[in-house]
């Protein structure tokens, strides 16, 4: 049987954390083997909230160091950048004519952007961010997508475009499933719900054993834990959370410790960070490889570009042939 | 001095009537000697307001050879489908970052447009015809565009457009100056202000004589003018619009006699229509060549988008670098 396809982008803003790991990485390298994979490097969708693009191409490639360093195989999944392919654009523009402004209004991810981000004046092409992503899914006939909860509206809307294409036009496009990740957020070194770059909250994947340390070492923990041997609450703690992660082993010791008072922050935290330098180790060895072989990565990146174009074009052909473009 | 570059095009509705010829055409065809012309075939425009592509292909071959059949000159002026050159979907998608949802739903002719055609929900697209229109003519760094006072708004948000990139990413684009035409819009057959396809009132360049007697012979006149004899008012009357036009000699001595009564609506309207026969006729005969010359046509068109695509893709070259998009 023919392995169903997925495609799954991050937008490229720099170096990734251990947050986008566990919230989206791990589910795709976990996908790659059951799921033909396509990865994207979806750098025009950096646009729809800054325009700067002083660095968008280092960060693409930072990107994908990255990806590539936490287990990502090329070999058996394309990885890309959409402003390379255009037909990206080509098919944002035709799905541009197959749904309203006001459905597009309607779209909460939006809504809470533009709450988050104090936007007073929604530029249009945010307002079309999801007729991007649509396009970016179906380019390649992604039957399943890997997202977090808060992406889902947006794969409703790439299913309802979908629909009225194939309605409109002929059969081409599935109507592709949200594929939901697992694990739950991981919290922020500042008590904060998530890690995020723009909180400078993250510890990032390229990380090293020191910087690690030095970041847990200020991080928060249970406030009502002041001295060494105070009970802790670990269910309201981040290191704790950490631990699960990163620690699944030592977990129901250090729950009992901390509520005990045995254990004190200090050292739990220095526990965490050897768990976490760890687990990073050889993530930090692959991304020096790539790092000293800058024409590896460009490689690879050509090559995945090279990939995706042709499927890319492909399914245009397809898109020209049934709407009689000519 | 090197001329300047103009952007004109089209929708591909079908066959063009004498209203595209004294509205746009004709002003294109002179202007084709004093500046360096580009001439859109609007393709992927049509969606905005009919999603139907059944006739599209079809529809622009027509126009094309109206166009020809017109006078202008496929070996000074590349003819080309918006739809086959894919640089313009990438300006489109850029320029969509550079423009707020707000500013483009203050654009007068989509309001109208909207009240026109009694739209309930605005197409995302649809609202985004502006911004579409000005990667038409950037993408060609068009310096002027021959428009119509309807399109003056278009106008000025792709001059907008252009001074944002610039300031954002730095100089690329010229701001385009509207090329306003001069002669007033012909009447259509049934009196109303303006020919138009939908409204089935128009004269086509591919009407031939007896079809244009006959379609005259219907045509709307003063109604005060009940019998031969009756004084008439030239000034309400749409025949004496197309006089004007198409026979501008005898037109004192026509108004006159309209007035005097000693001119009869059917002899008037013989009389006009024998002109515009006389003036439509060699169009008529460049048409039967185009026709009868299908391959010609054909290779004109791949002729201008071979050209078009040149000075596209040094456009999207230049846009890319500025962008540093890698
Ligand atoms: S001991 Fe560990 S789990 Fe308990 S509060 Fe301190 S850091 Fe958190
Ligand atoms: S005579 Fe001619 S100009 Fe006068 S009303 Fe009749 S058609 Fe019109």
């Amino acid at each position: 049987m023919q392995k169903k396809r997925i495609l799954s982008g991050m937008r490229p803003t720099g170096k990734l954390h251990i947050g986008h790991f566990v919230g989206a990485l791990e589910n795709w390298i976990k996908l790659q083997d059951e799921y033909e994979s396509y990865h994207l490097i979806a750098d025009y969708h950096v646009l729809t909230t800054n325009l700067s693009t002083e660095n968008i191409y280092q960060n693409s490639i930072d990107m994908l160091i990255d990806w590539l360093a936490a287990g990502l195989n090329p070999e058996k999944s394309p990885m890309f950048r959409q402003s390379q392919i255009k037909e990206h654009t080509e098919l944002f523009l035709i799905f541009s004519m197959l749904i309203t402004k006001a459905r597009l209004e309607r779209n909460p991810t939006l809504k809470e952007q533009v709450r988050d981000l104090n936007i007073e004046n929604v530029i249009y092409g945010h307002l079309g961010y999801p007729v991007l992503q649509s396009a970016d899914i179906l380019l390649y006939k992604g039957e399943a997508v890997p997202v977090g909860e808060d992406q889902v509206p947006h794969v409703e809307i790439t299913r309802e475009i979908a629909r009225r294409f194939n309605n409109q036009y002929g059969e081409v496009f599935p109507e592709p499933e949200a594929l939901l990740t697992n694990f739950a957020r991981l919290p922020g070194l500042d008590g904060d719900a998530k890690m995020s770059k723009s909180l400078n909250n993250t510890i990032l994947l390229s990380d090293d054993a020191e910087m690690v340390k030095q970041k847990l070492r200020k991080a928060v923990t249970d406030p009502q834990k002041v001295r060494k041997n105070d009970p802790g609450r670990p269910e309201i703690c981040l290191i704790f959370t950490y631990h699960k992660k990163f620690n699944a082993d030592e977990v129901d010791d250090i729950e009992i410790n901390c509520k005990s008072g045995s254990l004190g922050c200090v050292d739990c935290k220095m526990k965490c960070a050897s768990k976490i330098n760890e687990w990073l180790s050889p993530i930090i060895d692959k991304r020096k490889y790539y790092e000293s072989n800058i024409e590896n990565v460009k490689a690879i990146l050509n090559d995945g570009e090279i990939k995706a174009k042709k499927v890319a074009s492909e399914t245009m052909k397809e898109v020209r042939e049934k709407m009689k473009l000519g």
